[in-house]
């Protein structure tokens, strides 16, 4: 059992938004100090803004920023929303090609599991999670 | 978040081997029914051996079968048995490099989701996931 790594870069993409607020941050340069593809990021950072999570603003001085304050920004939504494109098991997707879908035990058991998953991050705000501001302001912050 | 393939298709072996108990089925038969890789079925074979969730026997009327009753295989030890290869997220694995690591308030709430979805299907025996034995005896057995 795995996040995708769409979620996983979802959410650096939020934290360090969080901590360099208010300032706008590119995806690009979120991009760049993680060591990521910002081609990947862009499209995580258009899930995000679709989601509501971000707005993102196009030009100079532009980029992303946080819609609202961390504290309203919860986990669980974050990874629900972002989990879309990605179904805990084959058969819960488009594709599924299951023999035994029809008459399989385990899928109310998985969707459970899941629900369990997301039940759990509901507890946790981004501001929760970014406590370490100090910490993570050194590493997420380009120096000069 | 999702199961990993490997995880899903040890589901659906150990699905197979309860269903046509006390028979032994081969992984290469269960990967033709399913239409899955065989060599891959088979390393997902060797992982439940390792898990003690299942035998196996080389040669002629060999093949696989389940270790124990059905009832005595608890679905959550299965996945969290499978899920060591594969890390919940990137820095939970051997090749983290995730730059802020080191102060992520993410890793403490990321492993307490992983065990509630463990834990969620902790609550299942493979036989409370195999009711429909008829039905899955039908699609799962060969003809003829």
């Amino acid at each position: 059992m795995q996040l995708d790594k769409f979620t996983d870069y979802a959410l650096r993409v939020l934290v360090t938004l969080c901590v360099r607020a208010p300032e706008r941050v590119s995806s690009t340069e979120i991009a760049r100090v993680f060591g990521l593809s910002a081609n990947h990021l862009a499209k995580v950072a258009t899930q995000l803004a679709h989601g509501g999570f971000v707005t993102s603003e196009r030009g100079r001085g532009g980029g992303l920023r946080l819609s609202r304050p961390a504290e309203q920004i919860n986990i669980g939504a974050v990874v629900r929303v972002l989990k879309k494109s990605d179904p805990v098991v084959e058969c819960f997707g488009h594709n599924a090609s299951c023999l035994i879908l029809p008459v399989c035990g385990l899928r109310a058991p998985l969707a459970d599991a899941q629900e369990a998953f997301f039940a759990s991050l509901d507890r946790y705000s981004l501001a929760d999670v970014t406590k370490s501001q100090r910490a993570l302001a050194a590493l997420l912050t380009p120096a000069g």
